[in-house]
């Protein structure tokens, strides 16, 4: 199927240039015109994958959600539910240049959600996702017999979100260059200390 | 000393004002004469206070600081340490409608301080100041016994700090009216999870 594989290619391209863009300019700098320029490509010839601002936002946070999901899928199998869980919850912060940009993306987009109405249904699936997988890892510690014994699964959820959101601010706080070891450390000690 | 009490009673009106600004119509509604308007003065009554979009900024976010300082140093004593750093913790979090304002007017300060090199320093000073809270908060845990034996206490600083960020985020995130007891609950479980 050469044409859709086009179209896949070409959605791609086109979202790391919105990623590029928005990154370096903020939300308010991504436009369909300015994406266009920096994919060196017409304005016109984006207009079958997104043709507002809105629209290039969703589509942008939706490939986050995406990219994060299909890395989550294709991690390799652990030896212990532990070591599992630590992988999972690493790819949910921005330990890399690639998590680093995703991660900016979404932040940004999130905050824009407060003032454009049509991004807070993809920005509440981004979250509700990021829930869901925190509920799966405590519950995957849970069969595994690595949480502490009468833990509330749900409120351990709720907390494992909140400190991987806080890592995820924490982390993009600092400069790229800086040091992630201090963040997998207090991802293992989380981790390992609910048992 | 009649003068001073007037000017500081100003600046309190000027920064609530702000705040009710950049809460409504976020960081890039609030200038000088949008506050001026909603203090009800004119905008040159307020250049002894700020004169610019970024001293209003600092302004605002110094203001916070001061005012989440203030109702620590102010808490009554409590009977144990454990409820001691739960009740100076939960000064940090949007659990009422002032913190919640607060809390607005940080993060919406937060991300601005990306494009706007001005307002950095203050920035970097609000989150030294709660990084700083929580060094204090893992230590009077250490001091009264209540962590476990052999923690890592810089680590545990840096994880109660990510967990307390998050939190305030997730609450923010939700509705103004929603329940917040979830939060509390999260941090009494973290903090006597410590010991």
């Amino acid at each position: 199927m050469p044409k859709l594989i086009d179209h896949d290619e070409r959605r791609q391209q086109l979202a790391e240039a919105a990623w590029r863009v928005i990154v370096r300019d903020g939300v308010s700098g991504a436009s369909v015109r300015t994406v266009a320029a920096e994919a060196g490509r017409s304005a016109g010839s984006l207009r079958h994958v997104f043709s507002s601002q809105s629209e290039l936002l969703v589509f942008a946070l939706e490939l986050v959600i995406e990219r994060a999901t299909e890395r989550i899928a294709a991690l390799p199998t652990r030896a212990t539910a532990v070591e599992t869980v630590e992988a999972v919850a690493a790819q949910l912060l921005p330990l890399d240049v690639e998590r680093r940009a995703e991660m900016e993306v979404y932040l940004a987009l999130f905050t824009a959600a407060n003032s454009h109405a049509e991004l807070r249904g993809t920005r509440d699936e981004a979250h509700r996702t990021v829930r869901e997988a925190c509920r799966w890892m405590v519950g995957r510690l849970g069969e595994a017999g690595e949480l502490a014994p009468g833990a509330d699964h749900a409120l351990e959820a709720l907390r494992l979100h909140a400190l991987l959101d806080g890592l995820a601010a924490h982390l993009l706080y600092e400069p790229r260059e800086a040091d992630t070891g201090w963040a997998r450390r207090v991802l293992s000690l989380h981790v390992r200390a609910l048992g």
